[in-house]
């Protein structure tokens, strides 16, 4: 309770919105990881009736006469009521703009899209998808006009996922990183082969979960508060305070599928750290994609594929794969991890070419949205780029333009938060080895401390700042590129590695 | 859609409410299976959110004007829309009775007494339940007086579990049953024991769940359509249509408990059974309480304890446990699962005592709401009865007046729903037997025909008629005790057995 009434019936109202999407999410964990598959059609109808419903309450006239009733400023700034009332506001006046009949039209052609997408690449059928691609971007079109024009279209899909972030700001960042990238891809490719051939040997999934329930549960996945399950597509979801849960998968002969459980972690360890006090009500997350993913790479990448981790844990996983790993030492099983190969998936790249596939992916996206690229001329630009920035030669559809379901998704926008979060990563865990020798740590197989600074510098924040405001807080500057670079040539340049 | 706009849109709201429900069913289910309880809390929260509003969505002027002004009687009364129009109207005038308020003090005190029921049967502490009972016992007045005066205050509590049935209806069948059974126990006592100590030697849980997939497997669970988990305490329940979940346990102990998963399946076919054009309406679901428990008695009883279903299953459960079985014939495996044998708890009894523990129940039910009985004296009273019915000691109240839950819970009127359900489901299987050589189909593991016979006929009402009217519709009869005695007496009694 605070001492402001109006305040309190907007946090009463608030929290039954946020109980509707606790209750979205589980229903959408729930047909993922446990529904049998006959339920799908009823869940379907279900999670539009519970998604439509929390929208409905969450732009209901009295919510909008308490905000414009409540004033922000009659709080400090960093104050929990002033937070709540500047992003309630905010996330409400966006809401209200987009008509639910348009909502409705958008959610039911992504779904037919998504359909239509796991056919089409199954059979590299571009054709089969490019109708479905028209009408998302013919409907994205609708959505952005009904928002004030930004300096550019695309500014208004980024916001949905970076909340205000600038279309030409990530432009000047993505810049940067090609300019710098490129070569040092040219270098590690002339420094001759990285054998990892060991990784792709079989690896029983059995194992593998073992391993990785191993490493989680140092990192702080605890059985009161955490689940871990198998779904083809790894994510991570918290239905309610208190319950993280993540999925992964094992692929027999792959080893790197590991990486997946860390990087979920990572996800989920951001959820858990958020202040409870922020729960039930709008600031209760994470800050932004771009932000989450900061944090999934920082446990996937900075810890999980760091000499440290691996020193602390490979002697263990030798011990599960003995047949496998027995003849590969440390540091080339390290090497093998990091290996840097210009490739055709994104899913699959390494820390250095991942940034190009998403920059080839945030170049085509505001080209269509400008409509300076016609959708059907989707494959060609794309196989071109491809050859253009990783020299890499795309031999069908399903391994080119096909591979993501983000645009069948209706989802424009979405995909240089993944860059985004690569580059706050670096930024982050450079202000956090200020304060603690996280190499000594992981050595050892500590990470409380990590975990500790992490969440109480960052994680506890919530959506209570914008996602500059929060990197700010957190590392002093504003999002830049020049540490992630930095860390790159540092780890895996030839003369380094 | 029907030719009526004002029974579509009535057919909206009702999906939305339905929608919000089967999202309760699934925060329920996975509270109980899969949440790590670190979500508790936000789960309590959240369940209660979607409870209030399901109410709120059905208690709706839209919704009441729109039941003004739709006549069931311009339908015929068997059709969809008359059946929609006339339940949907009875469910509301009892649900808009019932002040929020109310229903709130309700939900909070059952959910504290029932935090102080697990404690309090732990240290047989009777006294540290009494207030919460006392408590629910006054709300369950003040809930009583929401309603027009019944001929017995009773009658107010007996609807909400088995819509329309008297008291005093009830009683008639209920004495009818204590009439017929102690002597039938008296007579079964004093032929002597029958031998049952090679179940209760060590059954392996995993062999156990192997053979109860087996079993359900052949009743009809797909995995296309059905879940079978784990829980401390069986249930079922359905999140939507086509997904049915079913959860037993194992005692390694108890080779009884396999029984568990047959009754659960028999609730869950009977909600699979359905009509598929009743879903998300009020009529989309068993009838009743009592009309729930026949069908899992009769899939658990009727079935799972008769000669014909063990000639088939015996020599499966003998591969599965030979050590265990190896030398006990078929007749006495038969013999030792129908042993009939005065005991303690309601959930361990056997076919004829078990209907004496709810009697007893009922009875002090009755009293309890009409102030004949002062809460604090029911140990006394349990006692004595316990004695009088079944010649059963009781030690202390952990084994007698704080076995069960439902008071706690706040559920009064329940019991005897049980009951009902064991006489309901033998008239409707003496009906099917007139149609099916049921035991010509059990002895070969068939079970399709019997399944398509109960779903054919009854499943397929769901909620469109009265349990009386769907009794009547299946067997012709009324509720009438007599088929299901003479089948305790054929099946039970010494001459017989």
């Amino acid at each position: 309770m605070t001492e402001n009434p109006k305040l309190d019936r907007l946090k009463e109202l608030l929290s039954e919105v946020d109980d509707l999407r606790k209750a979205a999410t589980l229903l959408f964990w729930d047909q993922r990881v446990m529904m049998p598959p006959g339920g799908s059609e009823a869940r379907a109808e279900a999670s539009a009736t519970i998604g439509r419903l929390a929208h409905e309450r969450f732009v209901a006239k009295e919510l909008g006469s308490l905000l414009d009733e409540l004033n922000d400023e009659d709080y400090d700034f960093e104050s929990f009521e002033a937070s709540l009332i500047r992003v309630t506001r905010r996330d409400y006046e966006k809401a209200v703009r987009v008509p639910p009949s348009l909502t409705g039209e958008m959610r039911h052609a992504s779904a037919t899209a998504l359909s239509a997408w796991g056919p089409a690449k199954e059979k590299s059928d571009f054709a089969a998808l490019l109708p479905h691609l028209q009408r998302n971007l013919e409907l994205r079109h609708r959505y952005v006009e009904c928002f004030e024009p930004g300096n550019e279209t695309y500014d208004v899909l980024l916001d949905d996922y970076e909340p205000l972030m600038k279309t030409a700001e990530v432009r000047e960042i993505f810049e940067g990183l090609k300019r710098d990238l490129v070569p040092l891809i040219k270098e590690i490719a002339d420094a001759g082969p990285v054998d990892d051939s060991f990784l792709h040997e079989e690896f029983d999934p059995e194992a593998q979960r073992e391993f990785c329930y191993a490493v989680v549960r140092r990192f702080g996945f605890t059985d009161e508060q955490w689940r871990l399950d198998t779904t083809q597509h790894p994510f991570m979801c918290t239905p309610g305070e208190g319950d993280v849960r993540i999925t992964t998968n094992f692929r027999p002969n792959d080893l790197t599928s590991v990486f997946a459980s860390m990087h979920e972690f990572g996800h989920g360890v951001y959820e858990w750290g958020v202040d409870p006090s922020l729960q039930r009500t709008p600031l209760g997350s994470g800050v932004s994609l771009g932000m989450h993913e900061s944090q999934s790479r920082t446990w996937e990448n900075l810890i999980g594929r760091s000499r440290a981790y691996w020193r602390f844990f490979y002697p263990q996983l030798k011990d599960v794969f003995p047949a496998q790993l027995g003849s590969v030492d440390e540091e080339a099983f390290f090497r093998a991890v990091n290996k840097v190969h210009p490739s055709l998936i994104r899913i699959d790249a390494d820390e250095v070419t991942y940034n190009l596939h998403i920059i080839l992916r945030f170049e085509l996206e505001q080209e269509l949205i400008d409509n300076r690229l016609d959708p059907k001329d989707l494959p060609g630009v794309w196989n071109e780029r491809m050859d253009e920035y990783l020299a890499v030669e795309v031999p069908d559809d399903a391994h080119g333009v096909l591979q993501d379901m983000h645009w069948a998704g209706g989802s424009l926008g979405y995909f240089p938060t993944y860059s985004l979060g690569n580059v706050m990563s670096v930024q982050i865990w450079e202000r956090l080895k200020e304060d603690l020798d996280v190499d000594e740590q992981m050595e050892r197989g500590e990470f409380g401390e990590i975990r500790e600074w992490l969440r109480s510098h960052l994680y506890v924040l919530g959506r209570k700042f914008t996602p500059q405001e929060t990197i700010e807080r957190v590392t002093g500057s504003r999002i830049d590129a020049a540490p992630y670079v930095r860390y790159l040539r540092d780890k895996l340049a030839p003369q380094h590695a």
